[in-house]
């Protein structure tokens, strides 16, 4: 029986690894096999991908090179890593997926959604996320969150409009594929969240 | 004014650095400032994209991916390289652009050309070369030049079978675009080759 392949999404402080964590205790309890996995990265080439995306360097980098290098790293993430645990039915949970490109990439620095359209179009059919959780948060609140754990200097240069941006990026991507995204309302407490996130998996063994 | 942006194809021992060298002498005779680049590669970034497509690794390298990864060094090639130096009014001749790709990665790892013209189509349009020398050589000769370099050993793994399929890969791409493309008889002598490159360099200048 082939896996099921859930991605998280969301803007600073929507508390992913909070997430994962629930996701991972429900799949523990059940005794199924899973793989946690990211984007970029997911495979050794695809986290030097990531490394090179990532570096600080004098070059300044194009914006669609970096959109080449994340599908790249994509890619070989799908096709190294996803598909095979998928197929030996594994469930798959990866840290992003390429929602994150029409967000990070795409709003971030500028580029056509139809040109993300078409590399996902080219590249990622037939390996696409069962079910995509949102976790969303108002930006205020997200920032607030990333701040009282120190860590705000990853935020530097980023400003709330950005992060504005960002967040009603996502929320547009769930309008467009109701089926696949499921939104979580991040704003809530923990227990609330998680019950959120096993609602979701419960719907979404039942599909099994 | 705008310089003028010369690529080079050919497969094995077809002598593409014979006809670099031809090149650069006519440009210097007449003071043109020049850039000599290669693919991939022609940038920092763009040289460490090319290491990691071409470092041998454990992990099998989708044929998805590396065209990628090829194509985001073309972009940041055009954009840090290229487009800088052409607009400063210099020429640029690239060892290599994206009819290498059409053959190593279309031909050479299976992908479908309309994948490439998609690719082209979306993130090279306004950066194609002004004139793509093909020196086209029988494979027998072009391998036996090679031999006799003693660089043989770069030619491991790759059957006869190959270099044809890599040769006339090339002239179809050129019978497609003859107006870009001037297919250069290379099996001639290295006199004869530099004539065949002079005449058609003397046709662009007029084109200034």
């Amino acid at each position: 029986m082939k896996g099921k392949f859930i991605s998280l999404e969301g803007g600073e402080g929507a508390g992913k690894s909070s997430a994962i964590h629930v996701i991972k205790a429900w799949l523990e309890e059940r005794n199924i096999e899973y793989v946690l996995t990211r984007e970029p990265g997911g495979t050794p080439m695809a986290e030097e991908i990531r490394e090179l995306v990532l570096a600080s360097r004098d070059e300044a980098v194009a914006a669609d090179t970096e959109l080449l290098l994340v599908f790249a790293a994509r890619v070989q993430h799908i096709n190294t890593t996803i598909l095979p645990a998928l197929a030996e039915g594994k469930w798959v949970i990866s840290d992003r997926f390429v929602d994150s490109s029409y967000v990070y990439q795409g709003i971030g620095r500028g580029i056509d959604k139809s040109v993300i359209d078409m590399l996902r179009t080219s590249f990622l059919e037939g390996c696409m996320p069962d079910k995509t959780l949102l976790l969303d948060v108002p930006v205020e609140l997200g920032l607030s969150r990333v701040a009282s754990r120190g860590d705000a200097n990853r935020l530097d240069g980023e400003s709330t409009a950005f992060h504005e941006a960002v967040r009603s990026g996502f929320l547009e991507l769930a309008a467009d594929e109701p089926a696949r995204f499921a939104v979580l309302d991040a704003s809530q407490t923990m227990d609330n969240v998680a019950e959120q996130i096993l609602q979701q998996l419960s719907l979404l063994e039942k599909t099994l």
